[in-house]
């Protein structure tokens, strides 16, 4: 029950274990561009190309830093975790003035304090701001169509990582105008780790024309014209992107709207036991991600002892808190391969944990 | 019968469909470090550090670049096929002055020629010297072993792409002193694409520490952090890392030299019975690689019609030529999971092939 890897349908388990067909075959050549296509249909975009990259979501990060901003650039980093601030760490690498614009851990960025940092930068230096939609150190997720909005206004580039967002949580990158936005296969999309997704709107290829940052795995203009010749630049993970075949076809099955509205109920039912049990989480309701929640752990019980009861009792994994929150909350992953009948087990489960604990403290 | 995604052995194939597990658990990283363990054997190294990268081997060279040298450092790039030169075009991307140091197509280098050319660099200006080992492009591969001990009596740093050989021929890393090595899974290593394989030696740290080329994905530093906590710093490709294990486990069986035989003897079988069907071979047999040899077609056949009749009568994927060489050759690889029984296969259906051709012409 950790936020990622997700739970593998069996079908993707399946296609895993065919023999690696030739990557520039025509055979292959389909699979990918259905897969191409696929992504696009699951962010909602007709403008923006998608690209696949045989690498974890850190890959796409830096793919989208190195491709579009030049060294000295200012960049405006949104933090509400870990994940965000890495994707400010791999802006200043590559050689970005970034500013790091925060808030408390388990919060998210108000659009209206955003807008009033943007509002003071009257000669448009900041070229460049990330953003985390769903952050999975803490739980919470921002409000990306409103971010989008005030960033647009602004004029600046939108970098989202929607690694734990897509395919949980709807993401709409043409009407929202999101410029770059990067995700994970380990996540919603049901399979395990090994693929990144990332795609790029028109205005972003104008940043990539100007960009002067070093990339040759990650250059967006190597992938474009592979993808011209529905193929990829360089040898990529042939098993793995015939198993995202497979499991774009349940969640077509599925549909997007369906997906987006089980994501939201697991997590609603998840919430409600948890308090239910006494519980404090981490982020208020309405900030919450619908694809992890973070948990403080009941008083006088320590984070390392729930999650060794849940490992030796029930075989379980739950997540440690990351950075300054380890050992001050642990994390429930509910999204990708995941139904109602997780909820009620992970609830019954946590229940019989904690009252073990309390009896023992 | 291409030169990678090459075959994969079932055990490997059936370790895929594994549902696959936390790479933040104790049972990942004991598979992780035993994989770790086994590289550095399979490299005969005690001195150089092993990193697994989440890519495909193009992003392991772009490692081995971004991480040891600096805009303007000058870069020796021996090119005797297309992955050379593309060793030379990622140096070149991430700002060196590449020289391009080549021969014909099919030979290899001279290890004289180049000891004459270093001769003359009286200032050592040339800081990293690239080399392919077994160029995939031409069949042909370089005598690593005297190459090493030219660029060590110069002082450059040695970067070596062992991508189709590692795994199939011999490479001693610590005794021929070989700072940087990269390999990729889809060839000697037996599962498909997917897993980069990096060696990084004390003194390729020392250029490590000196390097000024923005990296973040591919950073050594936070690769050797992680590793001695027994972890990766980014989410790895769990599944391929499991598979590796079962990989190792086939190839620790079987023994390095043995192995290294095999190859020898599959490549000697091969080019002895073509030669006996009459065709002609790019590379002598002095500069023949163990891992794939590439075919001139008969008189008055063409490569397009010799590469689709392998594939309409008998279900079989020879490789075109690349770049310069396309529809000059053709290409069979016989590297990984291949054996004697698969070598006399080829030959059989080879001899059909170009009969029935050669009366059709």
């Amino acid at each position: 029950m950790i936020p990622g890897p997700t739970p593998v349908p069996e079908t993707v388990l399946v296609e895993l274990a065919r023999h690696p067909i030739g990557h520039r075959s025509k055979e292959f050549s389909d699979i990918f561009m259905s897969c191409i296509e696929d992504l696009k249909w699951l962010g909602k975009t007709k403008d923006s190309d998608a690209f696949i990259y045989t690498a974890s979501g850190t890959g796409a990060m830096e793919a989208a830093i190195s491709n579009v901003i030049s060294p000295g650039d200012k960049v405006l980093s949104l933090v509400i975790g870990v994940f965000g601030k890495r994707f400010g760490q791999i802006a200043q690498t590559f050689g970005a003035d970034v500013e790091m614009f925060t808030c408390e851990m388990g919060k998210v960025i108000d659009p209206k304090l955003l807008e009033q940092r943007l509002s003071l930068d009257k000669n448009k230096e900041i070229k460049v701001v990330t953003v985390t939609h769903s952050e999975t150190s803490t739980g919470a997720a921002n409000d990306l169509e409103k971010i989008a909005k005030v960033v647009k206004n602004h004029g600046a580039l939108l970098l989202v990582d929607a690694v734990t967002s897509l395919g949980c949580m709807n993401v709409e990158i043409d009407s929202w105008g999101l410029d770059i936005v990067i995700s994970g296969s380990q996540k919603g999309f049901m399979i395990p780790p090994g693929l990144s997704f990332i795609y790029v709107s028109k205005k972003a290829w104008e940043y990539y024309k100007k960009s002067k940052c070093p990339k040759f795995y990650w250059d967006f203009g190597k992938h474009k014209k592979s993808l011209d010749d529905e193929t990829t630049p360089f040898t990529p993970n042939v098993s793995f992107i015939c198993a995202l075949k497979k499991a774009f076809e349940m969640m077509k099955k599925e549909g997007l709207e369906n997906i987006v509205k089980r994501h939201e109920c697991l997590k609603s039912n998840l919430r409600a036991g948890l308090k239910g049990l006494g519980l404090k989480l981490l982020t208020e309701d309405k900030d919450a991600s619908a694809a992890i929640t973070a948990i403080y752990p009941p008083d006088g019980v320590s984070v390392p002892d729930i999650r060794a009861a849940y490992k030796k009792d029930w075989d379980i994994t739950v997540a440690n808190g990351q950075d300054t929150l380890k050992d001050k909350i642990f994390r429930i992953g509910h999204l990708g391969f995941v139904s109602d009948r997780d909820i009620e087990m992970a609830l019954a489960v946590t229940e019989k944990v904690i009252k073990k604990l309390r009896i023992k403290s």
